[in-house]
């Protein structure tokens, strides 16, 4: 039978089956507290919610929604190419699966173990041509590490995101990312809010500016700061040397009411383009979400729990067709908005 | 039974029927993912919805809605005239059918077949003293072509419409539709995007300047450009000797996100009403919709989804009920406003 | 049983029953087709909802929804008074039934006759101390004249509002309810576009300035003109020598996608306030509302659905009850407000 | 069994059990009159829910939704301090629960009694280290002080608010409240247009400037003005004397259709602040929502109908656990907009 799974779709209609009253599986999710998935629930904390009210989930999607594309067809025929160099790794889209961690808060391992999910998301993405992120959550630590694991499986065709804890144990994850080759490391600098952290007595902190600079000499590899808002905090990850950042207010599970990453990211583009690599994530469902961020100034983007409801409905093979969607869709938006590379994707496109 | 058949909600109830768990056939159907045709599919790819997200089809719906018309009373009665002169055809209205086309992908044959439709849509038409445009897709060759041999059947009275296929098709396509004695032909550029086609080995392309000047010297019909969205591409099609452009994205079902076409619209309008015909769909649903479009800057409108559901509650007679109700309410539309002729019509009636 | 009737709660929840599948009863209907009476009936032509989409009714609503009121309360004890001066006839609030006519075609005679809702209205309104207003359809001549033989039981007291007919027609009417005694009659030049009556033979037309000149010279009676939605029209009422308007877009039901009524109130009020009386319908459902219409420039108004719902919840006594809540939520409103009057009711209460 | 109650969801389980068709118990309650609960109930007037048609207590929590919240992260990490102190008390957190009263409203002793509620409020408020406000309705009297009854069994712990009653009545309750030892008293003037009051023959007053002062000289104790919407009022509150004022529309259940409170809380703070103690309520559901309001120019707020349910759903505990679960958030809210105690928060931290 899994011999027939063949669309997004096909994935998607598993997945709903083995997430039932936990996620609806939309292909358009929202995070709106209205849709099916939480009236059911009452607006109990669902395990790929937002915090509070989910309002930061909300505008992720909403910001994003603003933007409108520009149709632009008496042109000569093109096709395509999505091709992304993300340092120096030659991937088929700028396209790559979020550092999600911890799905046993949702349906615990009657859906999917932890290690199964990193194992489909790394793998799934290498298959697609892409590259898998893998996070961190209290049930890791430097002898269960399930993300630098799978990483390790495909040869290191990865990036380890750690949660900023304490400057050492966060140094020894870095160590061991790079023993296995991974393609750069990062810190989610916004998971220091986490309760769950907390409450396993692995505490998390914000990190100063010269922390920072600590964990970005401590390695060798480009070191990614995750979970950027504002142009202060970009001009900071610039000074201490980051190879990169993510604009990302961690899929609205830290802080309720912020803006959208859509809304952030402009402004971000603005002062720092050029300067670091700028990645982005937040209510991206398609090729065509995609699109405007790059056209917002973004290089790159990555995807959350669109990646989860894959690896739940069909495991390496889920990951892969939904990468592969992603890249179809984001081809056709190029064409139709008549971009032939990445890098004249340009604001121009976008109302 | 079917005698019984009057009104277009009698035609709807059975569409409905025809189409459960496929689309809710509203009579004010604006593509939004929440509607109960999507609750129950859980966002899969619906028959008639848009790509994506399918907020271009909500667009289109939404951009319409923004406009407000404006009551008149206190004048001289008036008996209000839709007569349209389309290409020397006398119609009873700027109405037609646009020409949407693979009805097979909502239901299949247990619905209705092609050739079914095409009839319905063609012969309801003309029954209702106006013309249907007749499509294009993956399963229509020279050999099988189902639009222009049911604008055969009726003499001609209908314009077929060709994808952007590689240029000998189109122009075969053009020259089978010449003998028939169309009324017009046209390429609907923004179907340059289709996976279906180029799935069944039918590649579809832009077009440039060149191309369509090529397609427009190789027939004796007017030519119409279906897909222009920018004052640029009508700019060009202008340029390349087009005898119309269709102001439209596609229903939605090209590119996620696009703007309305009663977004654009008044800005193509602005710059070239006078120089070619414009006609636009997209959220058309009633009489004081199209009123709306004609004081926008277009002539004439086109009714994609409405004319499916019609045609399959009730072929023929669903087709002609439906263009009545259209013409009904735009008459009606039009004494309120005080528009004597649809050449009356002008931003006016407009807040 | 009917004897604990004592709240407009008890009245819906009977209303509502009856009303089964053809509307919900909401305490605060908004027109707004995704309510569940239209889920229910997949969007059909409800007996009370709005033409084509139906959003002039939800204009008329969302209008009315973006004025804010003031609450302003370090102030000396007031009880304030909603008495109201209707041509002479004193009322206790400035609030009167509309002339909604036609009720047989939300379930016919099993829900409520024409009769007995004629009935109901009149008598319910002076029950409560204020007045009916009643209208006319095609079911309606001077044989079978239900509003003024309902008018003429409460002798007298009630406003015939005769649709846009032939002049001979109108004046007839005006003279039988001359005959009873009348407080005032009109015409509602917005029902012009009405189908219901042109297909009964009983054809209803614009009318002119002059026309309205000679029906307001043919009665000695105040003539009132109902449907007024710009200052040009108002304008003309004026000159015509009516005596009041109503800023009414027939609750929506001749034009689809208007204003709503308090989005152009205002307009009106600063033209023409002092020069004629300004009465004004659409979207109000409780004394609050009232409020916001009077500091928007009208000097009483009239309810239409909720009359309807109330009659056929408890019939006279139902129309009382609904009367007797606008009357006390009105008054709290002021109380609130500081408007010890409705002569001191200004803009000031508004944001 | 209710040693398994810990988490704020636990409670409110709990609640929507026993307040089933009353209340859906939503963790985001929004008041929106389309939710479950009004669905179920067809907009009849809900035990907790707005006057009319709902629209002040929704406006309340849209003009908090409108305000977004900075993320800063690279910075020196912190343990944000939520202490407060009030009149005196140290609390854990500016955050106390309002003087709702007249639980018996929905669904009566079934699900709670006064006398339950009020013990609930005061004592689980204190074991979370904050404070319970206690209220007024007509079945309080001198003799059946729920409210006083239930501070003083914590010693005084808790703020009595009497309704706009007359000046001697009010009086007398001020005197019992200073005598077991309350830490403030208050009168909510919004309670002037209470129905239930004038139809127990219990009336209720607007109050002049000079009555204010007659109250507040009346005892030692800070008196509490409740209800301020303008800038005007919050002017008068301060010549009178008062100690501090509550920005509230009484969470929309006295008057229809005023703002938000969050949407006048900053011109109020603008020229109040730093002249009388700015406390508020409205829409408050968790400690962003509170961080908001301080940054908004609040010391304090107040939290109504969650405590209702926290106190339906687990009584004593369930307060606490309410309460706990908001300063955990605030905290949190805090940490990630930088801000090391509630004196640090600023209008900075908002876009």
């Amino acid at each position: 039978m899994t011999t027939e799974i063949k669309t997004v779709e096909d994935v998607r209609n598993i997945a709903r089956e083995k997430l039932k009253g936990i996620c609806g599986v939309y292909k358009d999710c929202d995070g709106d507290p209205r849709r099916l998935c939480q009236g059911q629930s009452y607006g109990r904390a669902l395990g790929i919610g937002g915090t509070g009210s989910g309002a930061s989930f909300n505008n992720n999607y909403l910001a994003l929604r603003k933007y409108k594309l520009k149709m632009e067809l008496i042109q000569k025929d093109i096709v395509p190419n999505t091709f992304y160099d993300f340092f120096g790794r030659k991937l088929t889209m700028p396209i790559m699966a979020a550092s999600v961690a911890g799905v046993n808060s949702f349906g615990g391992d009657r859906v999917i173990t932890e290690q199964q999910f990193c194992h489909a998301v790394v793998q799934g993405c290498r298959d697609a041509g892409t590259l898998g992120w893998r996070g961190d959550t209290y049930t890791y630590s430097l002898e269960n590490s399930y993300g630098i694991d799978a990483i390790a499986e495909v040869g290191g065709h990865g990036v380890k995101i750690v949660k900023p804890r304490n400057q050492d144990t966060i140094i020894s994850f870095f160590k061991k990312a790079e023993e296995i080759g991974c393609v750069a490391v990062g810190v989610d600098i916004d998971g220091c809010g986490s309760y769950a952290m907390a409450t396993h007595k692995k505490p998390v902190f914000k990190k100063s500016l010269e922390e920072i600079k600590e964990l970005i000499s401590s390695t060798n590899l480009p070191v990614i700061i995750k979970g950027i808002m504002t142009v202060e905090d970009a001009g900071k990850a610039i000074e201490a040397g980051a190879a990169a950042i993510v604009v990302s207010n961690h899929g609205g599970r830290v802080l309720d009411h912020t803006l959208g990453t859509a809304d952030v990211l402009p402004h971000i583009a603005e002062k720092s383009k050029g300067k670091i690599r700028i990645i982005v994530d937040g209510g991206i469902r398609t090729g065509y979400d995609v699109l405007k961020m790059l056209a917002l100034g973004a290089e790159s983007v990555l995807i959350g729990r669109d990646i989860i409801r894959a690896a739940v409905g069909a495991g390496v093979k889920g990951v892969r067709i939904h990468m592969e969607y992603m890249q179809k869709t984001l081809q056709k938006a190029m064409k139709i908005t008549s971009c032939r590379s990445i890098n004249e994707v340009s604001p121009k496109i976008l109302y």
